[in-house]
Formats: structure tokens, sequence, C-alpha cells
């Protein structure tokens, strides 16, 4: 539904733009949602996107920039006046304004910073990694004293300009600025006016430090179900909130992430279709190139056995049976550990559970596609040796693999890289070398060749 | 931090349950946070839950059953006697209510319902498939009048006894029941007090139809940044609320799957560790045969040209690399297109601009890829012939692999199958046989053989 009313819309801005009505584009672009009116903007060219972002109301600039790939959203702010960004980026979220400005040229982000309505706002939050507690929270809240009266408390909200959204948690602090707990707007209203905030705050909240990574910050707002969390500075000063949509952006776009490097390709930064060819070609070639040359050692093995394979030609034909399996059983095992890892049901001390697990998987996977694989080469013909071989060969490799595809991710854990670097293609580009080994090993043991 | 206490508390409990001390097993649970409470019990034996559940804190062991399993939490309810269970589901979110009743025999739900305190906010749920919008949607929500003025509408807020918790948007029917829109807490304290509902609510709000699915559901809620979405019935009357916390579970549980359906295993229902050898073995068996069976084909190919093979040897080292290269190739792409399906950077109707930007992409990583073959070919000593074989064969199969892998997730959204049954296994296996029949084809007409 949303997806058909934005296409519409992209060919009547085009047929606007196309003859100049600038006035026809910017009204068509302001009646979408926000998020919609950034989808439609992402799919204009350069050119046109130049020409309405200053012309927009600056809210609605606001957040097709927010909304925006970031390298995007800095190189349009780089190409307007100064006057336009500063005008735009007013109407941003704090944190949001910060992201950006830190993503252009440093000069221009201070010639920008120095015009901004509240750059106090913002300047803190400039100096946090995007993928931190830091980067992630918001400045752009209202925090009350613990020694506020209820009533008091909310004069200071009715005197707040910014509409503080659909969560309204709002947070207590001390005399120090230290975060002491958490009050809710109702329970705010429902308080006697005269109540100390001091006696109604819950301070049983959970806070993160500010350079928490992003992904600790998700992990804790899903499992404590929270919709807004605080941050806090070394001293237990609070510094920002991160919010839940925020989260789930983060939450969104790490599994996207995951998959893709689980698939063998470098995560791409913009949407599929929007990405050029080369680019996504360019995210790929690596993976394909250094798996390549890895799977060069499948041809290293096949020449070890070279005398074996002229003197059984059909023991080749088992080849791609017996190697694809291994890698399937392989990629198995992996996308589950790495996923049991991602959302914390397994922790790095579980490593050896983990592997125990597999072990007893893959013994009773192999004994099974063993059964299996020597019913199969006995009905394709070969000789009871043979299937003896295949079969026993299945079981070998299986168990291999399932042990390979726990002990990996951990092992990637361990030594702090991303367990997603063992993907599937991976995984069978490692099996499919070391099984052949174990292939023609039971065979030179079985046949006598 | 969380993992590390929840260990040493389970320690405890253990400890106290094991010399019988269920006083204090109790109070341990009891002073953890709901969802550690969940973790550490969910840990412990069956036996042990039974003796603990009854005697808990009701709101407690509400909070427990809510974040188990639900197989597990239903076979608990039934197995606890009815009075205890009525205690604890009547502290139970109205939305897991009706979720865990809709488990447990209809019998033993009909009697449990009729004795809540609330069984008006629990029945209309259970009449919902959990994955719709229905089943989302929680009843205990409050909804005001377009009619009442901003001083009424504060009054019922008072009288409410249920606290909204932290997410406080305030939903606005009209006098038939349909949703007319949505006004904030903060926009009610700061009105004046006789202003009716009617001229500062926000109608431009978005709800759902109660039969919507929940990745619907995630995909809006994420899409617009909402943290609370309406669902109405046929006529546009208010049904329920969804909250972000319960989608945010939505969103990571369907990533999981889709992670371990692109590593081709059946999703497990309870986390990794906890799930015995033998379902883990069940989720992976079926798809390892199948793609077993499948990779048969490339013994079928094999036999085809075991004439080739017998005269030229030197053609069989590169099977392992040429086709391992296509299932490579088609598992990058096919994780990227069913992504972008899943995140919906890419609708049905955009399956041929896929198709043509991976034939293209494909295209370049076949020209790169076809290079480097035929320099590792000749290294190893192949003749010119073989080698311009083995690279002329890499450019075919990897464009091929880039085809298949936007074809065929398209292809299965097309016919209503989840795209992640085309795992990367899965197009490996595919890219295998149809791969060995490119080379082989090649290497006829190439060498002459």
């Amino acid at each position: 539904m949303t997806h058909f009313n934005t296409v519409v819309t992209l060919d009547r801005i085009q047929a606007a733009l196309d003859r100049n009505d600038l006035d026809a584009a910017i009204q068509a672009i302001e009646a979408l949602r926000p998020p919609d009116g950034a989808l439609v903007f992402d799919d204009l060219d350069e050119k046109d996107q130049l020409s309405l972002l200053p012309n927009l109301t600056p809210a609605i600039s606001a957040d097709i920039l927010e909304n925006m790939d970031e390298a995007d959203a800095a190189g349009l702010v780089t190409a307007i006046s100064a006057r336009s960004a500063v005008r735009i980026i007013d109407q941003m979220e704090p944190d949001e304004a910060a992201d950006l400005l830190g993503d252009i040229s440093p000069q221009h982000a201070q010639n920008i910073l120095a015009r901004l309505e509240k750059p106090e706002e913002v300047r803190p939050l400039m100096l946090h990694p995007d993928e931190s507690a830091g980067g992630l929270m918001t400045a752009g809240f209202l925090t009350l004293r613990c020694t506020m009266s209820a009533r008091a408390a909310l004069e200071a909200i009715r005197a707040w300009e910014l509409e503080p959204g659909p969560i309204s948690s709002l947070f207590v602090v001390d005399e120090n600025g230290k975060l002491c707990g958490e009050v809710s707007l109702h329970r705010l209203i429902v308080a006697a006016p005269s109540t100390r905030l001091a006696d109604i705050v819950d301070r049983d909240i959970i806070a993160v430090p500010v350079g928490t990574g992003q992904e600790e910050c998700a992990r804790l707002m899903t499992h404590y179900d929270l919709v807004t969390l605080p941050v806090v500075g070394a001293h237990g000063e609070l510094l920002g909130v991160i919010d839940i949509d925020d989260v789930v952006d983060v939450i969104v776009d790490e599994a996207t992430e995951d998959i893709q490097r689980l698939g063998g390709a470098q995560p791409l930064s913009k949407p599929y279709l929007n990405t050029a060819i080369l680019s996504v070609a360019k995210s790929r070639i690596g993976w394909l190139l250094l798996l390549f040359v890895t799977e060069s050692l499948t041809g290293t093995v096949l020449r070890l056995f070279e005398s074996e394979i002229a003197s059984v030609v059909a023991l080749s034909f088992f080849i791609p049976l017996l190697i694809g399996t291994g890698g399937n059983a392989g990629s198995q095992a992996t996308s589950t550990i790495i996923r049991a890892l991602a959302v914390g049901d397994m922790a790095l001390r579980d490593g050896l559970r983990a592997l125990w697990h597999e072990l007893r998987v893959g013994l009773f996977l192999g004994a099974g596609m063993s059964l299996f694989a020597f019913g199969r080469a006995l009905t394709w013909g070969s000789s009871q040796q043979l299937a003896f071989t295949v079969g026993l060969s299945i079981l070998a490799i299986v168990i291999w693999a399932n042990v390979l595809g726990a002990l990996l991710p951990v092992l990637a854990l361990r030594f702090k890289v991303d367990p997603t670097v063992v993907s599937g293609p991976v995984m069978s580009t490692l099996v499919d070398a070391t099984g052949l080994f174990i292939y023609f090993s039971v065979a030179r043991l079985m046949l006598g060749i």
C-alpha cells in the first residue's frame, strides 16, 4: 500500500520537475509522511534533490536528511548554502544533527554549528563514535531535579517548548546531575501536587556508560523491554537518552549486515536496487577471490590422489556429493551458532558446550546420511567396497563439518573478529578441501589402492 | 554483566532447592529483574519450576511465564492448580494471557477464563492468530472520547488503576468507537483544561486492520518510527494497540528464523543450548537429505561425461573449484535479494529489475574470476586449452549462479513460499549439478573430446 503510493508520487514529482514546476513537486513531497518523502526523494537525481532541498519546509527537509543514507545526506548538505543548511539542521533531532555534522568537513561543520540555535545540544554529541551509546543518544530531553515537587515538574514540562513525543519517560537527577531514576508522566499526573520527586522516582532502572556499543544497547533494550535507555558519564551523570525507535533501526541494520555477510558479501550501505552494479560487484569480489584461492587447495588434494582417481574413475563421481553435504552440514551449524551468539542465547564461555553439542548432532546426522549414501552408492552400481568408502567418508565429513561449524565462529569471537566472517561460503570452502582429503584417505585404506 | 549475575543466581537457587529451602530460592528469584528471573527459571528442572511457580508473587510468576517459551509456559500452567493459574494470569498483559490460554486445552482455558478478574479484556484477543496484528495487540489500554474535555481526560487517566507504562499515547474514538486519532499525554497537560479532545487530536495516524501479518506491522512501525500502532476492525473501530516492545521481539525472532533457514536448517523454537541434540538434528536432517538427493544429480552428470574424465583426468582437478565458486556467487546474490525483500527495499514487482541487476553484477564478477582462474590453471601446469576451458566455464557458471540467485527467491515469493527456502546450501546444490554440466559441455567443445 505504502509502496504503491510512493511510486505514484515519484512519477508525479518527476513529471513536475521535468516541466520545471518546482511548486508542484514541493507540494507532492510535503503531502507524504516524512519517511515516504525520504524514500521518494532518494530516487530523484542529485540535481533535482539540490534544487528541492532548500525550498521545502525546513522541518520536512530535516526529516528527509534524517532518513537518507548518511554519505548522501552529507553530500547534499555540503552542496547547499550554509544558510539553508543551518535552517534545516536546526529542525533535526540533536543526535541526527551531530551524526550529519560528523560526516562533513570539520571546517564546514564548525561554521554551521556556530550558527545553530542550540549548538550546546549538538556539540557534545559530536564527541562520540556513531556506533556507541553516545552516538545513538539524543540530548534533547528534559531533566527534572529530585528536589522538585510534582507540581513544579508539571510546570517545567508545560514550559518546555519541545513536545517529547509519545515516549514520555522523564529522568530525575540530583543536584550534581547524577541520574537518580525515572518517573513516568502518568505517575506525575496521579501524584499529589506537593509530592517531592525523590519520593516517587523509580530508582531501579538500567543505564549504560557512554562508550557502550550499539549492539549491547540494543540487546539490553530488547531483553528488558525498554523504550528509553539513559546514558551516563564516568560519575553517573546523565548525558543523554536512547529512544527505542533508533535502536529498532540498529537491530534491523545489524540483521541485514549479518545476513549479507553470512551469504559471503560485504554489507551494502544503501538499499539494494539503489546500489550501483559496480558497488555490488565490489562488495562481493573480495570474498569470491579469497574463497577461490582457498578452494584451490582442492586441486592440490586431488592431484595428490591422481593415481587413485585414474585407477578408479568412479571415485570422482562422488566428489561433489560428499563435499557438498559436508558444506551444507557446516553451514547449518555455523548459522545456528552465529545467531545464538548474536542474540545472546550463548556467550563466549559456552564455546566448549556448543562444540560438544555440535559433535553429538554431527554424529546423529552423519550416521543418518551415511546409511543413505551407502544405499545410494549401491543403486548407482558401485562395488560394495566403494559404497562402504562413501558411507564411512560421509560420516567422518559431516562430524568434522559440524565441529568446524561450532568452533570457527567461537574462535572468531575469541579473537575479536565478527563471527559472521564464518559465512556459509567460507564453511563450504573449508570443508571442500579437508573433506576431499578425508574421502581419499578412506578410499586408500578401504580399496587398497 | 547481566549474564554473569544470572549464572551466580542460578547456582544459588539450585543450591537452595537442593536443600529444600524454598523460601531462599523464592527470595533469590524475586530479587532479579523479571526477564533475568525468567532466564534463570528456564534453566531449572520442571519439577523445581512446578514447586516454585505457585509460590512466587503472582506478578513475578506472570512475568516469568510471559518471557518463557510458549509451549513450556503452557505445560506449566496445565500442571499447576487452576486457582494458582488464575491468580497468575490475572497479572499478565491481556495479549500474553490470550496467547497462553490459546496454547492449553480449550476446556482448561475456558475454566480459567471464567474465573479471571477481567475476562472481557482477554476473551476477544483469543480469536486472533498469534502471528497477526490481532495476536500482537493488547486490549489493556484507555480510550478517550473525542467529545471529552482535556480536564475530563486527565480525570479519566487518574482514575484508571493500571499504569500505562512509559508509552503514553492515548487513542481517541468517536461515539461509535471508531478511531479518530491520537493525543499524547504531554499535549493533554499543556492544553487549556476546557479544550475538547476533538480540537487537539492528531488525526493523521497510521492504523492496521486486525488481520495484518506481524511482519507487515513490524515493517510499518520500523519505517514510520512508531512506538504504538492501533489495530482496527472492519468499520474502523479501535480493537487494540500494538506496543513497540512486542514488535522488537518479532523483528529479532524473524531475523533469527531467516538466518537459520538461510543456513539450511529449520528454525529452533528455543534458545540453542537449551534445545536437545535430537531436536537440533531433526531440524536439519530434512534439508540435508533433500539436498543430498538433489546433489546426486552431480553424479549423474559426471557419469554422463565419464569418457571425458578418463581421457583427461586433469579435468577433475577443477571440479570443486568451479562449482564451489558458482555456489559462493549464488549464495552472495540470494542472501542480498532475500534480505532486500524482507526489509522492503525491494518488492515482488521489482523482480525483473533485480534479475537485470544480478545479470550485470554476474558479468563483472564472472569476467574477473575468469581471468584469475585462467592464470591459476596455467600455473598448475595445465595446457592452454584446458586453461581456456576453465576460464570460460567459470564466466558462464558465475553469471548463471547470479541469475539463479536473483530468480529463485523472487519466484518463491511469487508462489507464496518463504524466500528463505533458497538458502545458501540450496543455491550451492543447484549450482553444483548445472555448473558441472556447463563445465563439461565447454570442455567437450574446447578440447574436442
